[in-house]
């Protein structure tokens, strides 16, 4: 393989490095350009999680009917004027009313129809006294209490009324806000389409997720770890086979049809490392190289409205670059939240963390007994920090660090 | 359809009710003896969220074999002694050491490897100078710093040895966690199988979810809510058609397979719900009526192995009653914490939050510039309660409530 004229120049690392702020800018200003994603639309069973396209308006009123709001006796209220436990008033119960089953009969003076949770108010009568307030006597009930007119009764559309919006667009939609589409009769609901990523994954030295390693190969692991990242942050992901270190091969992948392309690998400024070159070719490489450690090599930029992010190969900057960047942009395009889906707990620090002046370090620390405790080994293995950590710690870019005891924010991992 | 004998005794509402604490315990007890659940193995890319059925260990060293962890040159590292940028010691270039690629000749006195990160170290070789340590010079290299034996070089078993339990039974599994988990080249995953959970949706009024009402007919919102809740907490939701509140159908529909029956609907004790009555037959209800509000009329039992929650018909009501106990079960029997999969936040009420001694309240707020405002309506309706709240203040059964300014924890509904 013919090496680049200026491998070794190349070989000696960035000649500057990007802040972290000035790539999130730069992530934030271009997602106004990329294309607007189309609207699927869902069967309401698919649709907890996903984000509403638009608004959702009522074609009807809930309840479309007047029904009690009580299992009691369906009256008319001015009968029950004066009723109390001491001199209650009897009314003929004409029968019982249950949900879905309109009433065949008007109510009429000194009557009461039985009635349940949920079933539809009888014609004529205008109030329910709870069944707790009445006694039976025979074929009648005794009223023990009074009560006005529209008592415990649910009126048409006091829940929601017809040209009501429901939900709004934007909406992350929550199990109860499905059932809430349901009584509207939304059967179908409009959601923003999962933006489509897809994910390159190159190395001659690669192979497939989950393979034992054999000589001196070893098993793609950024692979299943970006594909349940997008999916946690709302992407669809779209993995190919494993990319050899070819510009070609490698070219011609970034060409995929998708809103945002990930490339794991070749990110940096070594003479195997063509996929900058190739994207500052074929469209834009905005930014490369970042002063924050891990994830120093990481690129990213567009190519015919596409995002393209190039993360390193080394699975811990592989993480720390997708959370930094890749999935702000891909929450982002597909309407939810640019923050980071993890929990925060402040607590102290049990042993002192030291970063360097001018990058930011995010750094993997376990939490036991409600302190924070820094990983000693801040390198390259997946197993010893990103995995054994409960979650990470950012250091600024002007700070040195902090010492014992100092209450930090920690970001906790979470599963999905 | 015959009315039960003593249909207005039942009518009157719950004899006595059980406390939360209570019932909760119940389903901690009970837990144990619901059958194990067997273990699924899952692909790698299907793995993450899922919680580890047994302990993972590794059948490799990772890396399997020495490695480069910088981009610089193999030497031997005795060679560098005394080297510094003032004195650089110059070593003859044999050629380039590229990932995935073994050396093929051994690195001798006086000589040194172009070396990418990753690659396997040479034979002869025992350390990497990093490149920004180093000058060409024609066919040279000029070194200027000394390395000890070993500096960055990734020794063989260094992140994981053979032997290692990589990841712990009961762990539910993160995107980074599958990435090592592919590493080692575990391609199949033993994850604890979802509990199967069947969701029976009972009521003569009910239309299907997303049906537009029609007549005094209203469409099921529970099915489509019950079913997000239970993926969302690691179950398999498994829906039928709607039941018609008939006890045979029921009462057949009460054997389904499943670790798990929900039962929406006739959970209380009017005159047409079958349901607490027909577990008790069938099966054992342990519970029946609970000190709290809304989710009073709720029960649950056991039959055959399986869990059975009897849950409010009313949307608000059915969703309390699922996050209460329902919910806590099913984590259980994934695997995963029992504890609400919502975030907490501490923030003063706006206006005071009234609540009777004797009964735990389940009340709605919105959290408005950081400040909880409890919903005036606190009542049945889906729209005006659970889905404009953001999430949920619980009062404890010794609390009158709270006055304007207290601080109280609030659950944060989140939307998966």
């Amino acid at each position: 393989m013919p090496e680049h004229p200026n491998a070794d120049v190349r070989m000696k690392g960035f000649a500057s490095r990007t802040t972290v702020e000035a790539a999130i800018a730069w992530i934030d200003s271009v997602l106004p350009d990329i294309q607007r994603l189309a609207t699927d639309e869902v069967d309401l069973f698919a649709a907890s999680g996903r984000v509403l396209a638009r608004d959702v308006t009522s074609l009807v009123n809930v309840p479309s009917f007047a029904r009690s709001m009580m299992d009691g006796f369906a009256v008319r209220a001015e009968e029950t004027h004066g009723a109390t436990a001491y001199n209650p008033i009897g009314l003929r119960i004409l029968g019982t009313c249950l949900p879905g089953v309109p009433f065949p009969i008007a109510v009429g003076p000194h009557e009461a129809v039985r009635i349940m949770t949920g079933a539809p108010l009888p014609t004529g009568a205008d109030a329910v006294v709870p069944v707790e307030e009445t006694e039976l006597d025979g074929e009648s009930v005794l009223v023990q209490s009074a009560v006005s007119p529209g008592k415990h009764v649910g009126q048409v559309g006091e829940d929601i009324r017809l040209g009501d919006i429901v939900q709004p667009a934007g909406r992350r939609l929550r199990p109860q806000d499905v059932g809430v589409l349901s009584s509207i009769g939304c059967g179908r609901v409009p959601v923003i389409r999962r933006p489509r990523v897809c994910i390159l994954i190159t190395g001659n030295e690669l192979l497939p997720a989950g393979t034992p390693p054999v000589g001196h190969r070893i098993a793609d692991a950024n692979g299943p770890m970006l594909a349940a990242l997008v999916a946690r942050d709302g992407g669809e992901p779209i993995l190919s086979d494993i990319l050899l270190d070819n510009p070609s091969a490698i070219r011609a992948a970034l060409h995929a049809p998708a809103e945002v392309i990930l490339v794991s690998g070749g990110s940096s400024v070594g003479q195997e490392d063509y996929v900058p070159r190739l994207l500052a070719d074929e469209g834009e490489l905005a930014v490369h190289g970042i002063a924050m450690r891990p994830s120093s090599p990481t690129g990213m930029g567009r190519l015919d409205g596409r995002m393209v992010f190039l993360l390193p190969g080394n699975p811990v900057s592989c993480l720390c670059a997708y959370d930094f960047f890749a999935g702000r942009a891909i929450r982002a395009l597909g309407g939810r939240s640019q923050d980071w889906p993890y929990r925060r707990v402040r607590v102290p620090l049990s042993r002192k963390l030291v970063s360097t002046v001018g990058r930011v370090d995010y750094a993997r620390v376990l939490v036991r007994g409600n302190a924070a405790e820094p990983l000693a080994i801040s390198g390259a293995s997946v197993l010893s920090s990103a995995t054994r950590a409960d979650g990470f710690v950012v250091i600024p870019a002007d700070s040195e660090g902090y010492p014992p005891g100092a209450e930090v924010e920690v970001w906790l991992y979470a599963a999905e």
